[in-house]
């Protein structure tokens, strides 16, 4: 499509499609903003998940496999620590280190996360430009039946098992986007944005929580397409499923729909999810359906392709409106 | 030997004597105290060089042809880092840099280097005690024909090419010996002090540059026997013998044993060095000559021995005075 295009994006769902956008979109007109609630330290390190995702993936050298870290990675350093009764639970690969080290070391040294960032992408022989979704701290928290819990205490050490009440998105409520957020989303070319499929409420919401951010996007008049994380009732990966039960808004992609509001002017759901179309177009958004599993490149690109042309498509018909 | 034996150690030669000792001496009964005027910080990581060689080789996991560095050690994140642009001079293992991960975490986490340091010697499963100099800063810098340079800057990255004009010990006049230290070079029970074979300039100089610690030497009242690091006429490894034809002392065990002073009671002399041992007792000092390279356990064993069986006969014979 012509014109600009951004994408909001959290982990390992989100990558893909981001990947699939890269292949579509020239460099120059893509932007992937990125969740950064994830963000924690650890080790005395900046680790940056979902950004080191994204900037993995898009370069070529994620694992295939997870989804997120390196393809060929080693664990020397790991094995190493647990010898001196370090931190374990969170898996820091040798080559996947090198990142948290330069990035701590230049976030130390003065720069911001958006330069940083951008730093790493260029090295990694990224085109396009990816962002934090700010340079504040933005922090998810969750309210368990095991207490409050940091993203990574949840996600990773407790393995999404303890079950979620409530949901905080600490400082967004104070955090700006960056500069480079607030150009791509005021661009006058800008033609569309894409919500990836990454979970709603643990990858998107920080995001949205940002209030110049979700008033930006309000603002743009550009299509604003959100593809569903849901296939056959369920997520790809991670927890979403389980989550959208413990947070009371049942299975659905209706519920993912609910949830973005009207924020959101067109739904992808998954071929699995057809079924929910009409209720979700009585809403006043436009729905389509499409097969959504990214199982390789192929269909990463047949995705992002759709999504743009969905787009292009609510650009004609006026944001709002019937079926597409 | 009975009684307690402090050994002064800097790297890789050092380290060597320090094994040796450790295979000799009840681990209760040994003290190594370690040059920390090398230590820097690199990449945002505490990096403590000579305490780490003493702690590998300790462990039985150091690397047995270069002498510092793990056995077995990889390489990935020092690759990963050059990718990306990062500083690649100082080559951090992936193994290795689990202990400065876990080093500096301890230390922002408000621990003090000592503390820091007997914690990895625990893990590493080392029985006697390793201790830096000091808790305070002593940094190592040499003035030479490309400028002030940081220890590890003229050694490292410069591969000790500049030549060295003079040698400060910054903070060493402000450092205070650790609590640690002070009782080790105090105790009642010391029989003995080593000087190990290690740089005298660069290794075992910022130790005696503490004010209060070289005062301990002195006032304690035992043998302190320094094993010259001279070996035909050469350090065994490392600029010893460059450093000290730049300062002006000539490449001699007569330069070493000048250098050291009253401080020294005992001189160990390679057998290669024989010819000197005349020139060094009419100092007033005890001198004895041996084979000195360590080439494997057995010789660092029997330095160690021999060394120890020296302090003995000075001890006997009164601190200072003649042939032994």
């Amino acid at each position: 499509m012509s014109g600009k295009v951004v994408a909001l994006c959290g982990g390992v769902g989100g990558a893909k499609l981001a990947l699939g956008l890269s292949h579509v979109v020239p460099p120059d007109d893509l932007t992937i903003i990125v969740n950064t609630g994830d963000d924690f330290e650890h080790l005395g390190l900046y680790v940056s998940p979902d950004v080191d995702t994204v900037l993995y993936t898009l370069a070529g050298i994620g694992d295939p496999v997870q989804g997120w870290g390196l393809a060929g990675e080693s664990w020397n350093f790991m094995a190493a620590l647990e010898r001196l009764g370090g931190e374990t639970w969170f898996r820091l690969g040798d080559t996947d280190l090198a990142t948290h080290v330069e990035r701590t070391r230049r976030l130390r040294s003065g720069d911001i996360l958006t330069a940083v960032t951008d730093a790493l992408a260029r090295r990694l022989g990224i085109a396009c430009a990816v962002l934090p979704m700010s340079d504040d701290p933005v922090r998810t928290v969750l309210d368990t039946d095991e207490g409050l819990l940091d993203f990574q205490h949840y996600f990773v050490r407790r393995q999404a098992v303890p079950k979620v009440r409530t949901i905080r998105y600490d400082g967004a409520a104070k955090a700006a986007p960056s500069s480079a957020v607030l150009a791509a989303l005021s661009d006058p070319a800008l033609a569309a944005v894409i919500i990836c499929p990454s979970n709603p409420w643990l990858s998107i919401a920080p995001l949205l929580a940002i209030p110049a951010l979700s008033d930006l996007l309000r603002a743009s008049g550009v299509p604003v397409v959100a593809v569903s994380p849901l296939v056959d009732g369920r997520a790809v990966k991670g927890p979403t499923a389980k989550l959208m039960v413990e947070l009371g808004h049942g299975v659905s992609a209706a519920a993912v729909a609910t949830f973005y509001g009207d924020l959101v002017t067109g739904h992808i759901l998954d071929d699995s999810h057809a079924f929910e179309a009409d209720a979700i177009r009585e809403t006043g958004a436009h729905v389509t359906v499409m097969p959504t599993l990214m199982t390789d490149l192929d269909t990463r690109i047949a995705l992002a392709r759709r999504s743009l042309d969905f787009a292009r498509q609510i650009a004609h018909l006026g944001v709002r409106g019937s079926d597409v």
